[in-house]
């Protein structure tokens, strides 16, 4: 369908890559992706520029589809209370985080900036946009990918004309696609979510959660899956913008233990568990809505990043962090594609 | 190491099946097995008798080691209140259920019977039993098995010298056979375990957790097990004794959201969700310790299934039933072996 001389999509990993990896991948015969739920519409101008003058392979450009939060004073009041221990230790004042907006969902202004640049994919998590910008997107020419994590939701992607879908299986890192449902236990791991998918679309299904080596590559592509999302393998490499600490937690034995967690957005998520996901719990009530829990957690985590710990960091992984290579991400794909 | 014709093992599944499943599936080339966690040591004299006299070729016999209960009064009291209105509803006096212990670990009366029997195969769920134990075991001559969760379990395992460890991945039905933690955030989904545990130890792994087909098992051999182990996929089978209601649920699109529980018997197992899990929630600390939570729901689960209801009934299921088929066992593992 996309013409991609290897069948391995870089999974968009918003706040730890940006256009260097992607033009990697994509030139490296995979898919680059260009995640774009934390750029504002500046950079996400630049950084397509950079990639439409890196290669002129395919590449991929992912949103955020989330409902803007309301306002919970009660929520609010929770979070502040659960993270006031954390402040006092920091000697910080909570009052001093500033309500920033830092990831907004795909919109008109959005829409535009596409339809300047015409990617050849875009993709989606947390469902799709609204039907009439998703029927825009589809105008420009560009393939659309969305995630689902559930049989429900990839059977609800077939309905609303998706190009293919991307199965989301539990030990995934970073953000749950989950939009149907706030339960988590309707999450299914890889091995199981998969087939299931396959068997019920008529569509190209895109295996995600848990690949980290060839091998996974080829497990994927023999429960039927066209083609592979992975994220967690590129995390170390030259052309990630994953910062020290959290390639240090990444390179650490101790990776092996990730949870879902919804303390760092207010959604759930996989990551490295640390001090806040031990201390708090790694989900709870007492968060306010997404993407909001970053806003108060902000201050906490660079005050504790500037001491060299990772108390408040979001250390995303998936559940198998043993690909990782300090490799260029060329070199990586190629290991990645060793058995196809 | 077994020298089985097929790389298959039927999961003990205690409650569903006896020596019936057992027999055909060995019979049938694969590694049939006798779940020992609920069976008096007359019934389990009596099933091994059966299963001696039904085949020639190996089986495997399956214990629990978990740590008898200690008596906790306030959790007993908060999971009698939990309950009470269910009592209430159905017309039950709580006082009415007798504190009988239906699961008892591995101990020298069961290695007695064992060593008369001297099957093949020993397996253990929930670590190992004691030194001395795991020794006579040994001095019989069967291979030991036992489940390992999570990689820290796999290498204690290792350490132990058993002679292969079963990689129960995140996706399977029943009971997690985690037993260095408590912690559910350290269960990992099977496409990420197995290949992690095939890669730290030095001995044969057996994969299991979400394989429902001849695609899934040649999957869990591509990404290095030894042979796999399968549980839901023979529960519709016509020598399983699983029950109508349990077999309507598993028949039931519904089957695709189960959960992580520990309502039923106190210990993190995955069913299909049904009221009592939808009510009290999936996990929760209001509830005895293993195995002393099914003696209060007893009288309850007996009342709603009478009126042909699953409300307190554990539906053990993995997360894709969607292999099981109403067949024989030896047609059930000719499928799943298609692939071979």
């Amino acid at each position: 369908m996309l013409n991609l001389e290897l069948p391995i999509i870089q999974a968009p990993m918003a706040g730890v890559q940006g256009s260097e990896l992607c033009i990697a991948v994509s030139n490296a015969g995979g898919l680059g992706s260009l995640p774009c739920a934390m750029l504002s519409l500046e950079a996400m101008r630049e950084e397509l520029e950079a990639i439409t003058a890196g290669t002129d392979k395919a590449y991929n450009v992912n949103f955020f589809c989330h409902q803007p939060p309301r306002v919970d004073a009660q929520r609010e009041a929770a979070w502040r209370n659960a993270l006031a221990p954390y402040y006092e230790e920091f000697g910080l004042d909570i009052n001093d985080s500033a309500p920033v907006e830092d990831r907004a969902p795909f919109g008109p202004e959005t829409l535009e900036i596409i339809q300047a640049f015409k990617p050849p994919v875009v993709s989606f998590h947390f469902g799709l946009p609204a039907d009439d910008l998703l029927q825009a997107v589809r105008a420009i020419g560009s393939k659309i990918l969305c995630s689902a994590t559930t049989l429900a939701e990839a059977n609800w992607l077939a309905d609303k004309g998706v190009d293919a879908i991307i199965a989301q299986g539990l030990e995934a890192g970073g953000h749950r696609g989950m939009f149907l449902s706030e339960d988590v236990t309707t999450q299914v791991g890889s091995l199981a979510l998969w087939p299931q998918i396959v068997n019920a679309v008529d569509m190209p299904v895109i295996a995600a959660g848990g690949i980290a080596d060839a091998d996974g590559v080829a497990a994927a592509l023999g429960l039927g899956a066209a083609a592979v999302q992975i994220g967690t393998a590129f995390l170390l490499c030259n052309e990630a913008t994953t910062s020290q600490l959290h390639r240090s937690a990444l390179r650490d034995p101790t990776a092996v233990h990730t949870a879902l967690t919804n303390r760092f957005s207010g959604r759930p998520a996989r990551g490295i568990v640390n001090r806040i996901i031990r201390e708090l719990g790694p989900l709870g009530d007492d968060v306010v809505p997404f993407p909001l829990a970053s806003i108060a957690l902000g201050p906490l985590r660079n005050a504790a990043e500037a001491r060299g710990r990772t108390d408040f960091t979001s250390l995303w992984s998936g559940q198998n962090a043993s690909g990782c290579r300090e490799i260029a991400a060329a070199e990586q794909l190629r290991r990645l594609a060793a058995k196809l």
